[in-house]
């Protein structure tokens, strides 16, 4: 097994121990132990444990931008974003990115060394929100009256809200996929 | 000092401490400190850490519900909501709240226990929104043709994620405010 690949299971391995546990249960021999490497190893690839949540946040952002969510030919901007909005509080591997995305975001609060990681990937996903937006004004799809970025952050914020409420289980996934699509309805469909 | 102000001095440090380290860093010996009490006293009247963490979260929302924030005479509806939703996102007393407020919803995803307090604290503060939707309604300054849970649940939503922006240092709280209540008038003026 290769570096790369024995730095791609401790990602792998971190991510997953935080979906089950939370930031604050992770333990690097844990990780060690889930990935099968020495502790050593982990301390000499990512030296110690904000670098190595570090990591682990540049590499969910990867993940979650290799497959642009928001692509798919033959429709409208305006329905490529609600579906994609709305897939993203569905099913369980997609559970385990919110609460890892909420794990990230909420230690980013105490450890201003995360901070630059949440606001590159706050900014990306908001930034592909915001062309899918365009792209829907440009097809008559969404309202052309609106501003795009403005638009796309809070439509971004409404889907983190609901979506805490999600993971900490105070509303359902179905209660939470109507509000997301009728918040979606109200700011961007052309009246 | 009685049991009373002795159970409320841990409270207050433990909710000081939340906001300063979060839940994660939260060791009951450092509130025992910061209370200036002995820690078996702690053990004593809340049992073990979940059983605190309940207690602090019960307190938080007593304190939250003693002021009703959108209560303010000769005002419209609209205006009272409005002012008190941009009056969540100002201030380091309120910074302190929103970040007390994350991090036990937070722990809610990995604590069961915990759960029933988040889902009874976030529908009080959900059910003074919807009120205020109401009486907005009954005055002419909130739209009459939307359904105040749903909205109220939606803009309490965006609350959230756009407060988790701000404490997590990725947008401004003025840039927060503008975008809050930009999607109040989306969602709730009168077209």
């Amino acid at each position: 097994m290769g570096a790369t690949d024995r730095r791609t299971k401790v990602l792998r391995a971190s991510l997953d121990l935080i979906a089950e546990n939370g930031v604050r249960g992770l333990r690097l021999e844990d990780v060690a132990e889930r990935a099968d490497v020495a502790l050593s190893l982990i301390y000499y690839h990512f030296g110690n444990r904000i670098d190595l949540l570090r990591a682990v946040f540049r590499y969910a952002n990867e993940q979650a931008a290799s497959t642009d969510i928001f692509a798919a030919s033959g429709r409208s901007g305006y329905d490529r974003l609600e579906a994609g909005m709305l897939g993203e509080m569905r099913g369980n591997s997609v559970r385990a990115n919110a609460v890892v995305w909420n794990e990230l975001t909420a230690s980013a609060v105490f450890e201003p060394e995360l901070r630059d990681e949440v606001t590159e990937t706050t900014r990306s996903w908001v930034q592909g929100i915001e062309d899918t937006i365009r792209s829907g004004q440009a097809d008559g799809s969404i309202r052309a009256d609106v501003d795009p970025a403005d638009e796309a952050e809070i439509v971004a914020s409404v889907l983190d809200g609901l979506s805490t409420r999600w993971v900490s289980g105070s509303i359902s996934a179905a209660r939470a996929r109507t509000l997301l699509k009728q918040a979606i309805r109200q700011h961007l469909a052309p009246r």
